[in-house]
This record gives C-alpha cells, sequence and structure tokens, in this order.
C-alpha cells in the first residue's frame, strides 16, 4: 500500500482539502496556557480501588483546560515558538470520517509552535506501530488528506495493543523513535488500551507521552469530559438521509415496509439520531430490548399490531429501523449465540453444532432460516462478539413479521392487504464518506489539544473539547485522565458475591431517561401513524444548515465541565459579595446567583452519566 | 393516503421548498412565442409504415421550438394573459427525483399565464386518473412540494395505460373532466403509453392534449431529441457517493472486495456514471457482457483475474460495480429465468420447476444457492421481466469468484491471502433522495415546456429542454412529437423473416462506441490496478460545484438540434454574404464558418445515436 499517497480527487473534495477548519479561541494562536483544574476522583470505593491497583503512577491526575492568554479579538500574529517535538500517531480503531482531521489538526499545531518539530504516521494502524513502520508525514501529506474521509492516510489492521508482546513492541518503538508523544486515534477499547501504554510508558520512565483522541461512529465514547466522537455526526447524517429517502419512497409507492438495519453494536446510538432526524414510522432500541426482556415473540408482536394499526388507516408502507447489536439484546437469540460460540470454540463442526446445542436453543436455531442459520454459525470476532454485521435481523424480523401477518390473515384477525418487506442495511457505505463540517473541525480541534497535552508532558490523557453544542469559537479544549473514565465491571456470581473485571472505558449506551430517547417518545405514536417523515439531505458544506449537529448532540446535557465552571463563578461571586450586614440590593444579587445555580444543579440532576459528579 | 397534504421538514427541505428554480430565457416571462420546425420523418422505411399505420393522426407533425420574443435583458414585466386552461397531470412512472417540479413548472406556467387556469393532479398513479380520482393543486400544495422527493404529491400504483379498458377510462375521465391538456410523467412505457393515448384522443376528437415528460431515473429515454431524463443526476450523484465512500471503507481497511449492485434493469446508465464518478477497480456493463456474450463462467474468471493481479501488487480490498440487469445479460442466466417463467406461467409449482427444466438449465439452477434460487423462482414483473431488484447477482458473483479462488489457492495457481467479499444493493435508498439543483430546474423548465405545447393545442408531444451542457438560462425548449423517437422491434425468424413488434419509444442502452464508455474504457486498466478512487461528496446546493452535471451528460454529443440549428446559421450566412465578385474578406469569413461547419458535422458523424437524422 502507498500510505500517504496523492488521491485522485473530485471537485468537492479538492475544494475541501484546501478548507482550513476554524479553530476555538482556546486554541488559536501561539498563546495558549494551560490551567490545571481539579484532581480527578472516582466516587465508587471498589472502582477507585481497582483503578489505583491497576494504574498507580497515572490516576488522580488533575484536569487540564487551555485558555488562551489574549483577549478574544487580539490573537497574537507574533509566534511564540516552544521546544521542537517530535510525535507519533496511529489510527487504533476502526476508521471514521474525520480521523485524518485530528492528524492535520496535530501537524499544524506543532509546526505553528516550531517548524523543527516533527510527525510520523505509523502504516497499518497499530501493526504499524509494533513494526516501526511509518511515514513521515509532510505539508504535502496533509494538503492530501485534510477534511477527507476513511483512514487511508495511514491503513489500519488489527485494533488491539494488548497483549504483553504488543505492549512492549510499542515501547520499543516509542523508545527507539524517541519519540516525546504518542497520539492513539480509537473508540473505547483503543483508548483503554492508550491508558494501559501510559502507565507501561510511566512505568518505564519512558519519555513518550500516550494521548488519546476519541474518534468512533458509534458515539458510545461518551462520558462527564467527551461530549461526542468524531465520525458520529457524519454517519448519523448520511445514515439519516438514506433512512429519509426510504420513507420518501415508500411513502410514494405504498406498499412495502423497509426495515432498515443500521450500524451500532454496543449502543444504539445512530439508530436513535436517524430516528430523530428522519422520523421513521418503529424503531427498535437494543437498549429497550434489554430494559424490557423482550423476546423475538414479542418484537415480532409490536411490529405486527403496528402493521394492523396503520392497515386500519388503508395504509400498507412504513419503514422500521433497528440496530446491529438488536440480536444481541434479544434473551434467547443471545443465549443462542453464546452457545454456538461455545460449541465452535471447542472446535466442533458447523454441521454438527445443532444436535449439540441444548433442545431450546436447538429448536430456536432450526426455527431460522438457511441464510440466517449460516450467519449465526460464524466465527465470533477477535473482541468475542458476533460478526453482528453479517447477521442480518432485519431479515429474521421481515420473515417473522410476515409469518404472522399470514397466520393472523388465515384466522381472520388481520383483513388487510399483503404485508411486504424490503430489508437494507447500512454499514459500511456512511462510514467512507467525507466528513461533516462539526466533525471536521471537532477532529482538528482535537489534534491541536493532543499536541498541547503532549507540549504540557502530560501523560495518560484523552485529549477533550467540549462546550459543543455552542458556535467552534467558543468551544472549550483540555484533557482529561482516561482513569476518571474508567469504570469496573461486576459479573454477579450469586447474593454479594461479584467478580470484579479490569477497569476499562466502558461503551455507553443509549440512556433510556436521557433527553435524545424521551424525544422520540414522545413522538413516536405520531410518527408510527402519521408519517411525518422528514428529510435532512445530504450534509452541506456551504449556505445556511451547514452548522447543524445532531439533535442528540442539541439536547442532551453534557456540557458538566462547563456547568461546574458557572457553579463555581455564582459559588465564588457570592461568597464575595455576602458579608453580615450587607445591603438589601446586594442580598437580592446574591439571591439571583442562587437561582442560577439551583438551575444549574436541576440540568445536572442525577442520572446514570455523572455518577461521577 | 393524504395526498398533498403538508410535510414534516427539515431545515433543508425548508430551504429547497421556498427556492425557486431557474428558468431558462427562451421560457422567461409572458411573451414565449412558437416557433414551428422541421416537419419528423422516420428515416427507416419499414419503421416508417409501421408507424404511420399505428399512429395515422399524431405522426409526421413538426418540431415546436419556444423563442422568447423579448431581448434577454428586457424580459416584459407586464403580463400578455392568454386563455385559462383546465390540465390535468399524472405521475404514471416510477418515482423519480425531481417529479414534483414538473407539476410545480407546469402550475407556475399556467398561473403566470392566466391565474384563472387550474390545474388538477391524478391521486395514485394511473389508477387515480381511471377513477378520476383527483388534487386539486394550489399554491400550498406546490409550496409543500417544490424541490422535494418522491411522488408523495400524488402518488403512483401501476405504470400503465395499456388496455382498451384503460385508454377509455382515461378518455372518460379527460373528457367529462373538460380538460384541455393532460400531463403525463414517466419513462419509455410511460410516453409510449402516452402517445397511444394522443392518437385515441386524437381520433375521439377529444379536446385534450396529450403531452409526455421524460422522467425515469434510468436515463434510458434518450433520443436526438431528449438529452437527459429527470432523476438520473440525483440518483447517480447519490450511489456515486456511497459507491465512493465503500471505496474509501475499502481502502482503510485493505481486506474486503465490495460487489455493488446499482438499479438499471434494461441499461446500464447508472453503473456508467457512478463509475466515472468514483473510479471502483470494476465495472461489468449489462451491454458488454451482452455484445461479448461473456457466460457466468467468463466473467468469474475475469474477476478473478484481477483479484490476482492487485493480490500480486499485495492489495487485498477492491470495489466492483454491476448494474441489476445484468443477470438477464448473461445468455445461459436468461435462458434460464424465460425457462422458469414459462412454466411458473404453465402453474407449475415451485418445487417441481427444477425437475421440469431442460437437463442443462436443471444443473445450471441447482448449482445456485438456495437464496439464489428462491430469487430465481419469483414470478415476473407486470412486463415480463424478471424481478431484477430481489434477484442478488452481486451475490452469486461474490460466491463464484470465492470457489474459484479457493481452488485456485488449492491447485497452487493462487498464493495470495483469502479474498473477503461483502456485497450491496443500493436501490431505493437513492430513488426518494432530495432531487439535486440540475434536476430541479431540468423538471421545472420541462413543466413550463409542457404547459407552452398545450396553450399552443399541441398533442402527442413530448416536452424538451436542451442543450443541458450549458448554463439554465441558455437551455432551450420545445416538444418533439413521440412519434418520431419510435422504433420498430424486429425478431428475426430465420432468414429474410422478421415479425414486426408495435411502434414504441424503446429503452436505449448504453453506447459502447459512445463518448461516456470510451472514457471508462481509457482509464479502466489505472482503475484496476492503482486505486484511484474519487469521491464527488454529497450533492451540494450552495457554492463552487453545486451546478456540476453528470459525466455522461457532460461528454455526451447529444446536442442534435442546437447543431442543426448552428449549420442552419452558419449555411444562411455564407449564402448571405457570398456572391459573385466578392471581396477576398467575405470569403474569408465564409471560409470560415464552413471550417465550423466541418467541425460540427464532425461531432455529429454517424453513430447508433443518430440515426434519424
Amino acid at each position: 500500500m502507498d500510505f500517504g499517497a496523492a488521491m485522485e480527487m473530485s471537485c468537492l473534495q479538492k475544494r475541501r482539502s484546501s478548507s482550513l477548519p476554524e479553530l476555538p479561541h482556546c486554541l488559536k494562536g501561539t498563546d495558549v496556557e494551560i490551567e490545571i483544574g481539579e484532581a480527578t476522583t472516582v466516587s465508587d470505593p471498589v472502582d477507585a480501588q481497582s483503578i489505583k491497583r491497576c494504574f498507580p503512577l497515572t490516576c488522580g491526575q488533575p484536569l487540564l483546560h487551555f485558555v488562551n492568554s489574549l483577549s478574544r479579538t487580539t490573537i497574537s500574529s507574533q509566534r511564540k515558538e516552544k521546544p521542537a517535538v517530535k510525535v507519533g500517531v496511529v489510527f487504533a480503531g476502526r476508521q471514521s470520517p474525520g480521523g485524518h482531521n485530528v492528524v492535520c489538526g496535530l501537524y499544524d499545531a506543532m509546526k505553528s509552535h516550531n517548524a523543527d518539530s516533527s510527525l510520523i504516521g505509523f502504516c497499518g494502524g497499530t501493526t504499524g506501530l509494533f513494526a516501526q513502520s511509518f511515514l513521515h508525514i509532510t505539508e504535502n501529506v496533509i494538503a492530501t488528506y485534510r477534511n477527507q474521509g476513511g483512514f487511508g492516510m495511514l491503513g489500519r489492521t488489527v485494533d488491539q495493543i494488548r497483549t504483553t508482546q504488543q505492549v512492549n513492541a510499542a515501547l520499543a518503538a516509542c523508545q527507539s523513535l524517541n519519540l516525546n508523544g504518542l497520539v492513539i486515534i480509537g473508540g473505547v477499547t483503543s483508548n483503554t488500551d492508550a491508558a494501559q501504554l501510559a502507565e507501561t510508558f510511566a512505568e518505564a520512565n519512558c519519555l513518550t507521552k500516550v494521548i488519546g483522541v476519541p474518534v468512533t461512529i458509534n458515539g458510545d465514547l461518551k462520558n462527564q469530559f467527551v461530549e461526542a466522537n468524531v465520525g458520529f455526526d457524519t454517519v448519523s447524517k448520511v445514515n439519516s438521509e438514506l433512512v429519509s429517502n426510504l420513507c420518501t419512497d415508500a411513502l410514494s409507492a405504498e406498499k412495502y415496509y423497509y426495515f432498515i438495519r443500521l450500524m451500532g453494536r454496543r449502543a444504539s446510538h445512530i439508530t436513535l439520531e436517524c430516528a430523530l432526524q428522519s422520523h421513521p414510522n418503529m424503531v427498535i432500541l437494543s437498549e429497550e430490548v434489554t430494559a424490557s426482556k423482550l423476546t423475538l415473540f414479542d418484537i415480532t408482536k409490536r411490529i405486527c399490531d403496528a402493521v394492523q394499526a396503520r392497515a386500519n388507516q388503508d395504509k400498507y408502507h412504513g419503514v422500521i429501523l433497528l440496530p446491529e447489536g438488536l440480536i444481541e439484546s434479544i434473551p434467547e437469540a443471545y443465549a443462542l449465540l453464546q452457545d454456538i460460540h461455545v460449541l465452535l470454540k471447542k472446535g466442533t463442526q458447523t454441521d454438527q453444532i445443532s444436535t449439540n446445542l441444548s433442545p431450546w436453543a436447538s429448536a430456536l436455531f432450526e426455527s431460522m432460516p438457511i441464510f440466517i442459520k449460516r450467519q449465526l454459525l460464524l466465527s465470533p470476532e477477535s473482541d468475542e462478539s458476533a460478526q453482528l454485521s453479517q447477521i442480518e435481523t432485519e431479515k429474521i424480523l421481515a420473515q417473522l413479521v410476515e409469518t404472522e401477518m399470514e397466520k393472523r390473515t388465515q384466522n381472520g384477525t388481520y383483513k388487510g392487504k399483503k404485508f411486504n418487506a424490503i430489508c437494507h442495511f447500512f454499514g459500511y457505505q456512511a462510514r467512507g464518506s467525507l466528513p461533516s463540517k462539526f466533525d471536521c473541525e471537532y477532529a482538528n480541534a482535537l489534534g491541536n489539544a493532543a499536541y498541547h497535552l503532549i507540549s504540557a508532558g502530560a501523560n495518560g490523557y484523552m485529549a477533550t473539547v467540549t462546550n459543543l453544542k455552542h458556535d467552534v469559537s467558543q468551544w472549550r479544549a483540555g484533557g482529561a485522565p482516561f482513569t476518571a473514565m474508567m469504570t469496573v465491571q461486576r459479573i454477579l456470581r450469586g447474593p454479594g458475591s461479584a467478580l470484579v473485571g479490569k477497569p476499562s472505558i466502558h461503551p455507553v449506551a443509549v440512556d433510556l431517561k436521557g433527553k435524545p430517547y424521551e424525544l422520540l417518545l414522545r413522538d413516536s405514536e405520531r410518527f408510527l401513524m402519521d408519517d411525518l417523515y422528514a428529510n435532512p439531505g445530504p450534509i452541506q458544506y456551504k449556505g445556511p444548515g451547514c452548522d447543524k449537529k445532531t439533535i442528540s448532540l442539541s439536547v442532551e446535557d453534557q456540557d458538566y465541565m462547563g456547568r461546574l465552571k458557572e457553579l463555581y463563578a455564582c459559588l465564588n461571586k457570592v461568597k464575595s459579595i455576602v458579608k453580615p450586614g450587607c445591603s438589601q440590593e446586594i442580598l437580592k444579587v446574591a439571591l439571583s446567583s442562587m437561582t442560577s445555580m439551583v438551575d444549574i444543579l436541576s440540568v445536572m440532576s442525577p442520572d446514570t452519566n455523572n455518577k461521577h459528579l
């Protein structure tokens, strides 16, 4: 592979490649200063203990914030040079639109602070890191890949830095290349691996600082420090457009139900966001199925009832969304998949699997159509999960619904026209998209932040950019220690006893108490019956609307750090003015400040996401 | 269904809905005049005879051109009123992006020439026409659907106006509703039906003038009068973006071959255009397969050889495009499908089909995977063709290639890594898209032209807008008789004898001698080996690039009428200045004009498309 090679570019690609993403005020120019924030702590004592044991050197570090020492209007044009650094960057996770801009932002920041700094990119993902196979990133490479999709600049292979051998190879690479920093671009798994690397490097007194950047289309690397992931905005928008196009098509043809499976294994954020943008008739989220312990039968019945209700209004078309992770959230399907994987691991031949399953599992397996059986028998992925992209859950459901509707027709409970389903899987076609303006800007800012973290000597941090709901100029940037984002999974083994896993950054599922889901619930009945399809259209780069963000981001309450700052500010103000014997006027001001604080606190009211506060 | 109902609109939809498409100069204002052109003739004597017999009243009519009697800069603001007309419009073909704008353009033109004119839209396609079920189209309806995708304003059902009963129902509707005009929106089939309707109406002395508009995503309604079809631009662009995204993804992951099937039954225009925009590694067009009589084995071998050549360069990824019509262009597969359809028609049960096939057909059938067998056994569509959207040809090919690569691995002729394929079908998700700027403007201009044809009392015409390569302002508009676009298919029955079919407007396949295909051929070797993937990105509505047209349109030589006009102009000029004893200067000017004429003539050099000239 010719990594970093010049590409054949379309008109739009060329235009995008020469467009410099705007930087937040706090990252502009060469007067960016670092402010040390509060030390991070983990409130759960068992988690805290376990994290401290595994990450003695990198846990408990403070939050870092970048501030621009100059006023907003007068960014200094005089360059303040910082020492030259040598940094390596690697795509550790799966490709995600905007990933290239992390590299571009990092490069720009390095060069603008010292022209002698050098950036190398490891080729073919972590494999390149282990083998010390890299590319010198030049202005030409940057110009070719700025604002472009995919991970083509450097490629990727396996996503892991896990085994002792892999960790040691990474250490050897960073030491022999004399790197000041290593930037790891990826999702939950890659950033957990990065945390381990940071700890190992610290232990080995290695000069290299390890910095992670949250890049994953899944949008499931979320916590009080991380509001969004690079790629989610683009992938949601591309998929929403396609879902909407099918809604339009369904409404024009009036004879098909479209069953659409979208990406999202462990969390259904993409499906939820697409539903909010496109308003399909029905959405089934893995999180709902898990929470309500719905069986295949329950889900089928729910869809059939909807089809029947619509038929009563003479509507024989519709659009139903589901995430690829759905199959694993259905209890009996999950159990079947686990049983199959155990047998496969034992070396059981695929044609012998069914007879070796428990009677109920075998019965469920045999009830599936042949093409699904073959998909269920696929070996699990490297992370032990099923090959979800290959299991056509949408076809299983469509078939079950068809059978049930025929049954209802025969027994006379359904008198409408024949039910027709067409199935779709929107997977890789969105992942390779040109990144949206938001993803370009967000990734670019994160790349800049990664540089400042390395320059400040921070190790074991994730670059963070927050306040994302607002205009780019007002975004905040900084870093948060990996360890502050970790939790420990407990697997219950009978009453009172639990097996405690390794501390990790875990994927965050859709919060069924969160505002985006609430928004969906609010309108679900109207969406189901009234065909309120909306089409966000193709991603735009110019003109009004090009700055539109995902609906999830717009309604989520995630600006914890911003809110904390506001609280501190309010509190300090009150403290500084209220004195014994102060005037009524002062008291009025204080009271008003306190009202604001109550408002802020009520927005931050406890939910599953802010247990660390 | 609530036809014409208000929609839930996204930001972009709202913006698009309030944006008025630009009109060509020749259609602006209320001073549009009609110029009667040459009478149309059919050069093939057998065709001519047959067409004259079937369409005695509507064949041989002249071409019509619209000209603006005012200069380009001073479009009169004073309205010249024309008599009020009552017009009906119907979506007869399959939904195609931009279709709504034909209605909008028609409405605008009607109202601007007389506020008392009224437009009705038949609901649910031709079914609505037969049943006289319609909607009064108001300013509100227009505002809701302007520049929007799908056919939701009026819906559609069956596409035909064929049987005597159907034709009579249409006649009764137009008579009882007292329509001055009926505008039929659709592709080759619908416009052939429209031609029949026009003839029948003329015979019945019916007041209603029948006008067709070329709207089909397939882009196969092409001839010397029609340069493009509404919807093709949008669908090609949406599909090209998705194909490009997969190319990006393939390059990032470096481990999969993507087999992508695109829409296009009888012609591969979409596949060709997507290949020109995205540069995938391989494209297989139905027209190539037909021309070279390639078997399934030949195609498989071709792909395997490509996979092997790429493996020699350590490349294990790639993207291969094919049209859904491919399966029918493969001789043995076509024969098998025909045999199956004959048996199905006879009432043979699906599980008895295989045993009733000829031995070779049965052998081919049995060699197919089960899921493909089921797809081959589907009943044919209303037009006797196979249900091509449901036959996963991409999966057949992927499986055949996989088997062959395994064989080559076993016999040692292939030493590379395992071949992995992932299959995609991009069908309906593009058809429902918001229309591109080009489709919005083109459809709008066609709608305007349809009004002027009706207003001029033309019957049996297709609205035409040409010179499309150039800026909208320079587009030409007019009408051409359906009969001038007809050909007669001959089915050879032994030497010298041929069965002559009914005159129809036939779909035009990709011209293997045409410029778009030539362009693909020129680069095919580089595309195959060098991964020159380009990504046109999402359709843009603002900023540079939003006026980009399809590559096919840009390189095709289709502006026959424009060229004829240029020729006339040159010739008249020469004739008017060259006199006996004229000066050397005049002769020089004349010579230069003649050089231009030679150039024009050489561009118009004979190919399959201009046999009528």
